[in-house]
């Protein structure tokens, strides 16, 4: 805890590698590619959860629990999703350990499946298997599910929350009678993630589409909303797909329309995971450590007392234990460490690092004068606030902080989009100062690629409010309808 | 819909896998003994999960994650977990798949682990590898957490909830300084669980102590709650176990004690699993359906309206939007079922098997009167209620079903605890009986298995409040200090 972080000036991945392990928020397993997530980073998943699956179901979304196995046969149905995702994949080929005659425990070679079977990267396969068994009639429909669940990708290069093997994440999965339908669910998904982030976590977003090269495997057109990190590079951190009717055709998904007739059935998907946690913590956080908005803060208030015997603490336990009362009330979260066995000091750069947003420290001065002294995690400011103003006082930067924190992110990502007319321009902002470039693209995938390969820049997205500006691609010079917002990503 | 379900009086096995299916709690998927829970079903589940996730917290457990996948060898360091456990299980041998000649998807050979990794069929041995790198001095305890997760065990005979390869659990892994301390957290969860099922899912049960040939592997004590299902057949529904040192020493997990000694941490784990729903659906269901006790109904009351025009319809929906309207204010959720596609009939036959514990159906007479039907799920019996007392009486029956419940269940289970003091009575007593058998044994594993070989009886446990009736064994006659409970069970 003594240990100083990394600045984020010197190396902002190894700023944030640090943060996360010291922050007690995640750690690498002895599994190669996987992370434990530790009690104080899981509290703030379920914060992300419980506020997504009430909108949710607010929205008319149902949760339900599928298969964690996927067959390999039903992967290969849908051609491009097969590209996209079954590759890089763990595969479980048998379903028994034994004894060998040297004691150790070896796979038994007798208990091998006739089909491997797939830890699930995504689900729409096994989900569409049994969406076929549900859906006859248009009476079936819609169907509107999300799934709370674990996902693996054998990543080769993993990192914290934000590339990891196995992670956790919402998918949902809708099935509907007109394409209209389905594109208004992954066009409203795309909105709800957009208005969670900002409100919820204080991270503004940019809406908008994927180019084709960068949809997902399967999708007629996949919705994004990226966000901007304090290092300049952008971060998806929520996709909604049309999938038109390319599962209901690979699966065999048809239904009986009012007037009779049978159609293939559109479909959506969507979701976000655990890499929404290192969003947060790389928008927001600063060289002490972590900064939480308090919508998403495991403690929101801490209270720190101040105090050279016994006699003292037990004066100020009882104001606290007051204040505590009327904290709980508000639903404002607070914890009172009276722990004896740490001194105040270490206390104050525990919970600065864990990015408690308040801090309360009283003394026996304090007991006296009817104060106690305040500080903010966001400003690192201090203040003397009266015991009976203090309530009313924490409310209120409660929500200052959370505004605060959005405005400042807003600011930042505001002044990180930059037009560019030329490739020397772009690759000149790319360089200096980084963010997402606004920039004049022919439309080609080839284009998109070299690009990519001269800067390692990629397409965020296609914006969707864009106006129609007219220009010239900054690669080639060939005619281009609009600007495209290119960034360097996580 | 139209289709009865089999008699529980002709075939219980089958009334049950009928009932699951058809009241679209789960289905089988298309891989081997994998389930999907269906949305009513899951909408139980998250029920019962954050009750106890609420008690869990209330007790000072905070949730985290850990990796899906365990490396072998970890198994192998706790020499009786691997008995029990690590044989039938999900083995993942390679991480890519590739595409072949043909064109045809297969498993990429070069892509081969060097260590097989184990799908989790429980995790303390991930954990406990954690855990020695957390754990280092008596600061750093008692640690106390929980993981809701997914899990697998190659079941070759599988059952919807009540045995599926995979299935849903939570996982509690404490870590204390002494064993008395361990001790009285196992203790403290086996109440927590047993408290939980009586008062929540009204399924009462019978708390005790395993044997030690049930016991968990590497557990010293297994602390179990038994229910009763109407078949006469127990069900295991929740377990505690007191593991003392024994992953401590398997994973080298020492803490310098307050006084600057190295000792091994003593730890205890505990968990129930989507089984339950198996046993809600097995203690409370009758021939016309589910019976679901109120806490865990999704939907508690439903509103069937009864109309031959739109203008009925219209002017019912008008006093049932207020009804609506006052029943969300108590929290009592409502669903008024005015789809025009169904017949009321059709829509009775529908609540009745999905267990809603009350329906009330509105007509035009009802507007005239001031009246509606309410009827009961739990007695099947229907009477007039005056709509302006509809509010209290609604809220007055839903504690009254789901304390009916539990004393329905209760007498049961009580009818079916028979004291016997020879083998032809204990075999007699489980053929045209069932239920519990309380019977003196001689405290030897050799006895206990005889006897299951001879009748399929288990102990179901010691138990924990037992008198000290000395006997004889009724197989072998030798001395017994006390009874046990012998059943079939699931």
């Amino acid at each position: 805890m003594s240990k100083k972080l990394t600045k984020r000036s010197e190396d902002y991945s190894k700023w944030y590698n640090e943060l996360v392990v010291k922050a007690d928020l995640a750690e690498n397993s002895g599994v190669r590619g996987m992370m434990v997530i530790k009690p104080y980073g899981y509290a703030i998943w379920e914060k992300v959860q419980a506020e997504l699956d009430k909108r949710f179901k607010e929205t008319g979304h149902e949760n339900a629990y599928f298969p964690l196995l996927i067959p390999k046969s039903y992967f290969t149905k849908e051609a491009s999703h097969v590209e996209g995702f079954a590759k890089e994949c763990a595969v479980v080929t048998h379903y028994r350990l034994k004894t060998a005659d040297d004691g150790s425990i070896i796979v038994d070679e007798k208990a091998k499946l006739e089909e491997e079977l797939i830890i699930r990267p995504t689900s729409e396969t096994i989900i569409w298997d049994s969406y076929r068994k549900w859906i006859q009639s248009y009476r079936d429909l819609p169907i509107k599910i999300n799934q709370w669940a674990n996902v693996m990708r054998w990543e080769m290069r993993t990192r914290l929350f934000l590339r990891t093997a196995e992670f956790l994440w919402q998918e949902g999965h809708t099935a509907h009678a007109t394409k209209e339908e389905a594109l208004e669910e992954a066009q409203l998904m795309h909105n709800l993630y957009a208005d969670f982030l900002q409100d919820f976590m204080a991270i503004p977003v940019i809406k908008g589409e994927k180019t084709e090269n960068e949809r997902f495997g399967g999708a007629l057109n996949t919705f994004t909303i990226e966000a901007l990190m304090q290092d300049g590079k952008a971060l998806q951190a929520g996709t909604s797909h049309f999938l038109g009717q390319n599962f209901a055709k690979a699966f065999d998904v048809k239904f009986t329309t009012n007037e009779g007739k049978q159609n293939y059935v559109w479909a959506t998907s969507w979701g976000v995971t655990t890499r929404l946690i290192g969003a947060l913590v790389m928008t927001h956080s600063d060289d002490q450590g972590l900064v939480l908005p308090p919508n998403l803060a495991p403690i929101q208030v801490v209270i720190v007392p101040i105090y050279r015997n016994d006699e003292q603490l037990d004066a100020i336990t009882k104001v606290v234990n007051k204040m505590i009362i009327a904290f709980k009330e508000k639903n404002i979260s607070v914890k009172f460490d009276n722990r004896t066995t740490y001194k105040p000091g270490f206390k104050f750069a525990e919970y600065e690092l864990k990015g408690v947003p308040l801090r309360i420290a009283i003394g026996p001065k304090d007991l006296e004068n009817g104060t106690v002294e305040l500080a903010r995690r966001d400003t690192l400011t201090k203040e003397f606030v009266e015991q009976d103003n203090l309530l009313t006082k924490v409310s209120n930067l409660l929500v200052e902080i959370q505004n605060n924190l959005y405005k400042k992110a807003l600011n930042f990502r505001n002044e990180h989009i930059t037009k560019v007319n030329s490739f020397e321009e772009f690759k000149r902002v790319l360089e200096n100062k980084g963010g997402f470039i606004a920039a004049h693209w022919d439309g080609t995938i080839a284009t998109e690629k070299e690009i990519k390969k001269l800067t390692k820049a990629t397409i965020r997205c296609i914006l969707l409010d864009t106006e129609n500006e007219e220009g010239k691609c900054v690669l080639t010079g060939a005619v281009s309808k609009s600007r495209v917002l290119f960034a360097k990503a996580y």
